[in-house]
């Protein structure tokens, strides 16, 4: 398993070629997944483990990828953890009784592991399955979960994460210490059992501004990240180019960049971290010959990295025709030599 | 009207304190403007003269700032050249036929003057309440425009917008070209009816790498603003700090600049050129010590910029107390010495 290309990647060895796989690659724009999931809501396919496996290995088994990802929701350990939150279709995320204050941080028990033991199970399944191929366990980061608790759901602006902040640093940096062990134990859950990389998304810091993410955010990502450093992490932002130091500096083995600014220019900023990315989603509904020389294009540019993982600079859109990310991948395994 | 702290700021003045105006600083915040605007849909509301001068007038009542701007919807100008879209309450503008290919361009006929005099006589009346205070003209950019146009509405991911401007650059660059002259006609009303400065919102640019925008926008947008040469012309975008000196290039006089870096830093990237900013709206929600504290920031850092408009790094959010904003004003004029 070490020897895997995706763990080599984040070593910081130039392989032969990239290892690839897909942010969102199990889900919504998988036919096999819309089946499977049929009447079945989304936190509940979660904690399903046979329903994990399969939809975790549907990817894996059509594209070929080189990294499974664990399927899961980015609410699944805050739910195990005891807090009211429901998965809303066409909406995200919705937390039935947001945090606001001091008060509301007893709301926030610890995760107990033994509450996720279905995601124990899930990960032992795949792990047989998979044989061989390196499953990323998955997290939301400490930021990103809070943006939820705070605003009650998914946010535009996030306002009230913002102004709890700056106005109430205590109860932040309680909230965030609090959310940061509840992410630790999911992601250990998932070591434990077998991951053998680890992803923290931080979807939504990109809405920070730099010293924002240092002073507010960083310290609670940088304390799950330790807690998990005996296998390599990668640690993935939106809109968080201007910050990139700050995210290897949380303690990533990878870093992940969106689509922003292309690797190369991501490798000067974080010079000697691995990259993850960065193929913007939105261009898998172009034309093939738009598509391909984008491929291209990242993985020249990526060659500037100490390792590159071929990847998008988000989740795979829902609208994406999977043969197009057949082909993607197809590419890329062509570069083998 | 050359005078006013605003134009001396645009012309690269280090003003005795930073004139202070907010993006939407008229609009849905304001009791008074609820109460105007009751049973009136948005774009009905922008064609009434009347009930322009009013909106326009409030925050400049209200908070004595030093810039009125003009009340509109980014898609007034589409509407009167001719395009079926509405603005939906709680989704945004919708466009009846989106833009898809090149069949579809015809449909993007030139705005003739003559269908937006209701802009120029707004204008004129707001020109003579202002007394002295000058207007800053309104429009929407070609890209940020044309994103309405192809998607059909607002959007998370642009798929579409990005699919066509890689797919098939010829239609993308006649539609953005139409969208253009559209734009710079708009713009030419309101100069000549008396706007002593203008801006041109370029709010969604941010999705673009800076490749993309130097290749599929720039020009564009260049093109609208040297039809508008004779006033000073701001440039503003969200999440476009990796293309801040494109933004410049453009042929603007003051560059925008959102939450994410700091003025200073946004100085040292356009060396020269006055910069517009830098708020974040969010934070107008947190407790007062925690706004001033970022006001006095944002003004110390902001003379590191050769001129400095005090502003938000996008507009003022529906849910902020107008009392906040009239204390930022205040701390902002008791600079003055």
């Amino acid at each position: 398993m070490n020897e895997s290309l995706l763990v080599r990647a984040c070593r910081g060895e130039q392989t032969e070629r990239p290892p690839v796989w897909f942010m969102r690659q199990a889900g919504r724009s998988l036919p096999e997944y819309r089946k499977v999931r049929e009447g079945v809501p989304m936190l509940e396919s979660c904690r399903r483990p046979e329903m994990v496996v399969e939809i975790t290995m549907q990817p894996v088994r059509r594209y070929g990828v080189d990294a499974a990802i664990f399927f899961s929701d980015i609410v699944v350990p805050l739910r195990a953890a005891g807090i009211d939150v429901e998965i809303e279709s066409g909406v995200g995320p919705v937390v039935a009784e947001p945090v606001r204050g001091r008060a509301d941080l007893d709301r926030l028990p610890p995760l107990e592991p033994g509450a996720v033991s279905f995601v124990t199970e899930s990960v032992r399944g795949l792990v047989e399955e998979l044989a061989g191929t390196p499953l990323i366990g998955f997290a939301g980061a400490p930021f990103t979960l809070a943006s939820y608790l705070v605003e009650g759901g998914p946010s535009r602006h996030y306002e009230r994460t913002k102004a709890l902040m700056h106005s109430q640093p205590d109860v932040w940096h309680d909230l965030l210490g609090r959310v940061a062990r509840i992410t630790a134990t999911f992601l250990r859950v998932q070591i434990d059992a077998g991951a053998s990389v680890v992803q923290l998304f931080d979807s939504w810091a990109g809405a920070l501004s730099k010293a924002e993410y240092e002073r507010f955010v960083l310290p609670h990502s940088a304390a799950v990240l330790a807690e998990v450093n005996d296998v390599p992490r990668i640690h993935f932002g939106v809109g968080t180019s201007e910050f990139l130091p700050l995210m290897a500096q949380a303690g990533a083995d990878v870093v992940g960049v969106d689509w922003r600014i292309p690797l190369d220019e991501a490798a000067r900023r974080v010079p000697g971290v691995p990259l993850q990315g960065n193929l913007d989603p939105a261009l898998l509904l172009a034309d093939w010959p738009v598509i391909e020389a984008e491929v291209d294009r990242i993985v020249t540019e990526g060659r500037a990295a100490e390792g590159h993982i071929f990847n998008l600079g988000h989740g795979v859109l829902p609208s994406t025709d999977p043969d197009v990310l057949a082909r993607v991948v197809e590419r890329i395994r062509a570069m083998a030599g």
